[in-house]
């Protein structure tokens, strides 16, 4: 059956956003920093429809995060859209042609009906995250889906143990503050699945254990 | 000059100890967990006066720590005796013949003659952290200083900017509460200085950015 996977860069003192996360800085103070590693890379570059970049170990890693994957999960915030029940002109982050190219659910607790933008097609899920992983499982077929986050939903889906295989671009540099990773008691056994180092950033990828 | 040296096991959410210490769990609910993987090696057995054990990467990291130490700096607790006014019938909890056989600087609020125990002499220190660290580094000569803990006083070090090696040997459990090590914002910038990986713990080695 199809993996459930999370892929996020972590800071080592374990943030995911630093603090204060606000429209003009989703990732808040600093959190842009826990990126910087993607941003020359080729598979980066190739996302938004640029030639060039870098290759090696750190774009084999992004590039895998994107490989085989045949879903998405994500939540209402990373969709777009503030809270309470949705305005249906707002039409996500995401634009005219999303990046995705497969269908994501998105974690709400609000009602809507599916949006179809390019050839990404979001179905709003408010059966909580364990109701969309399922979805998304049914809709990747052999493929794997991925949780792109936020935060939140990632958490929520470790505690739920909705998540095979957890990814960790760990990022040498302390926030200090802002959103944790593992913020609540995730009852989940790790095993090591794979380590790939390279002079900015360690890889490191976790699977539920047997 | 002697580089001032933390190396600590860590749980993959960031803690050092686990829920709740107290005497009879000196590393709280699960904190035993983070240590596992160093039992079963050579150079622990060695420590304990005991011949074999396993040989590899692992023992290899366990043996780097204490190679090149000249001297050390702990916290009271991790020396032992509660809080408060020194009872001097306490040694602490490392015996008649402790294993460092390097001089060892206790940061402790209260005043205390040194203590020579076997080939260990520790040394009481009033001022912080950052004098016991001086103190420490004029004992080790050209040796390295090591950080012992408890997760205070390594906190307070890394604060205070005066680790120049940081390794974190990260083992993938997640404890879900504790002590964390990054629990205050420590103003250093880190550099990746070395990646070991190994099937059931991570050694990741930090330095100080120039």
């Amino acid at each position: 059956m199809a993996d459930v996977r999370v892929d996020i860069s972590m800071s080592l003192d374990g943030y995911v956003a630093g603090p204060g996360p606000r429209s003009e800085a989703p990732l808040g103070d600093g959190g842009e920093r826990l990126h910087e590693w993607a941003y020359k890379l080729r598979s980066f570059q190739a996302m938004h429809g640029r030639d060039g970049g870098e290759e090696g170990p750190d774009d084999d890693q992004l590039a895998a995060a994107s490989k085989g994957v045949g879903a998405g999960v994500m939540g209402r915030g990373m969709f777009g859209g503030g809270h309470g029940p949705w305005d249906e002109s707002w039409e996500g982050w995401w634009g005219d042609d999303p990046p995705f190219k497969w269908p994501i659910f998105v974690v709400t607790h609000h009602e809507r009906e599916p949006l179809t933008l390019g050839d990404t097609t979001f179905t709003f899920v408010t059966g909580g995250v364990r109701s969309a992983c399922e979805q998304a499982v049914a809709a990747a077929g052999k493929q794997d889906v991925s949780v792109s986050g936020g935060a939140n939903v990632i958490q929520q889906c470790l505690q739920a143990e909705a998540v095979d295989r957890l990814t960790i671009h760990l990022v040498p540099i302390l926030l200090g503050g802002g959103v944790r990773l593992f913020d609540r008691h995730p009852p989940e056994a790790l095993e090591i699945a794979d380590v790939v180092a390279s002079p900015g950033v360690t890889h490191l990828a976790y699977r539920r254990a047997a």
